[in-house]
């Protein structure tokens, strides 16, 4: 008999509403008979959406951290109840639930799993996005923005973490890592990279490859990217965005020129490979559950896909297939 | 009668060799008759090309400041003599030189012209990097990499050096600056987004638009894109990077299903909106000349095309009219 799992959704939080991650859970219902589902948020609205209540457990927490709050802030503001940190604690309190699906604040998101899921060596969860590359396999890039401002030893600890996702995951037994700078040499880079070169190449258990620059990043030339947050970010968002630019510009092509059947034909053909949307999620490597972070302009696909990932992931398949 | 500009080339630090650049500076001579060289390098290898001399002007400086070296450290070794030091002192010596056009160590470049070309205000330059965007206009990004770690007043500098340049070179009377971060949001960002924001918001004859994304960076929102120079660099780079990837897929694509002529001509299409190779330059602003700083693996045309630059700004033509 196939085992049963539980995931939590947080059902606030994406800029679509959490009509469209209901429609979500409503989807990962019916696709997967063997989950069932936590949903947290707006208790009288979820009830209102007719889901099997034998598979659903409903926690009232009808409040959102925006991305104007402070997420300390409100972890500490007792008064309210937010769904991210009712969603993460409850995570960690039922021995059933596999992991977490958010597409909230992800501040909010890495406070919550800072409190409840730390792992047993308690180390700071860093959010990794799993992006496809010219090698048509796939970089762990890490950190993606929830480590802003963070120092060496920090870097050195996301070097360990996508080492052993990819190794776990992507079963790459020696996963190579590289560190993202703005020149592939080691003299080249930020403070923080002159001072993380040295650390990750004498660092055991790593397979340090050296510095890559931003043109290269998504070359395949490593398995694993090394990137304090903020500039992670930009790498991960501009990727995403240069994508659906030149995906834009290939459709105008096809309609000025009336080749709009091969344009489509094209655009799907890369879309397959560098459909961020539909990749969507993040994940938080070193909580001791999953903790999928999805992107704030999530719908219902992203819901049913980072399902897939999680059911993925305790199938011992690799995060995309 | 049309007026003469001298251009002073450092001929060295290209991977492509002193040739490439040499072959370049020929270009050049017959393209633009109102052009003469000042060729930066060693000079037998210079003279054994048959440039007419009478339009060339040859400094023997044969030392390359590699991606290795400290530039500073270069800067003060007197018993050596490099081709970038010598280029940016001549330019600023020349009264007929205009600028000064390397794809040699960008921190070289900087010191260079730290010395030798600062303004009457004593302005540090920022290299900025003029990107095409969605909207088929042009976008400032400012700083690529020549002002790493650099602090909040100094993006305030950006900003209006910036400013300056798209009102100056595109003729926009109020250019609309933003702030790169990692989310739309005043309250997200590293502590320097954090810092500068409120900054840029009170700062007087800056029309701030707010923070932008890294997905945002090329959508055309902004005219002013401002970013320390680590960040900048990712997403120029990156961008660079993606365009290349995207194209590879594209003709990939053609080569897998017969359909090579249709793609090679869209190839084409996106190639004349983000051929960052050919776009090339990054300028120096600030300086009281024009400091151009190509690509490393520039070769001839990069050369030309950079030339080209320099007589539309001096004829008042846009960057890349």
């Amino acid at each position: 008999m196939e085992e049963k799992y539980t995931i939590v959704i947080d059902t606030l939080g994406s800029d679509k509403g959490p009509e469209a991650i209901l429609e979500g859970a409503r989807l990962v219902l019916e696709e997967y008979p063997n989950v069932n589902l936590t949903l947290v948020g707006d208790e009288e609205l979820i009830k209102s959406k007719g889901l099997p209540m034998d598979r659903i457990k409903i926690i009232h927490a009808p409040k959102t951290v925006t991305n104007y709050d402070s997420p300390t802030a409100a972890f500490y503001d007792k008064t309210n109840v937010y769904s991210v940190f009712k969603a993460v604690e409850e995570c960690g309190k039922d021995p059933n639930a596999i992991g977490i699906i958010s597409s909230g604040n992800t501040g909010a998101l890495l406070v919550g799993t800072l409190r409840y899921l730390l792992n047993e060596k308690r180390q700071r969860p860093a959010l990794a996005a799993i992006l496809p590359n010219m090698a048509h396999t796939f970089t762990c890039l890490v950190d993606t923005g929830a480590s802003i401002d963070c120092g060496p030893t920090q870097l050195v600890e996301f070097a360990h973490l996508g080492t052993e996702f990819m190794r776990k995951l992507y079963r790459i037994e020696n996963p190579r890592v590289a560190l993202l700078s703005n020149g592939s040499e080691p003299t080249k880079g930020n403070h923080l990279v002159k001072e993380t070169h040295p650390l990750l190449s004498k660092e055991e258990g790593i397979n340090f490859v050296g510095n890559i620059e931003g043109s290269k990043a998504l070359s395949g030339m490593c398995d694993v990217l090394v990137a304090e947050g903020f500039a992670g970010n930009q790498v991960l968002k501009n990727s995403e965005g240069m994508a659906i630019n030149l995906i834009t510009e290939i459709m105008k092509f096809g309609k000025m020129t009336g080749n709009e059947e091969i344009t489509k034909q094209i655009a799907g053909y890369i879309m397959k490979t560098y459909d961020f949307e539909s990749l969507g999620a993040g994940i938080m490597l070193g909580a001791r559950k999953y903790v999928m972070k999805c992107r704030g302009s999530s719908g219902p696909m992203a819901i049913k896909n980072t399902t897939k990932i999680l059911i993925n992931i305790m199938n011992n398949k690799t995060f995309y297939e």
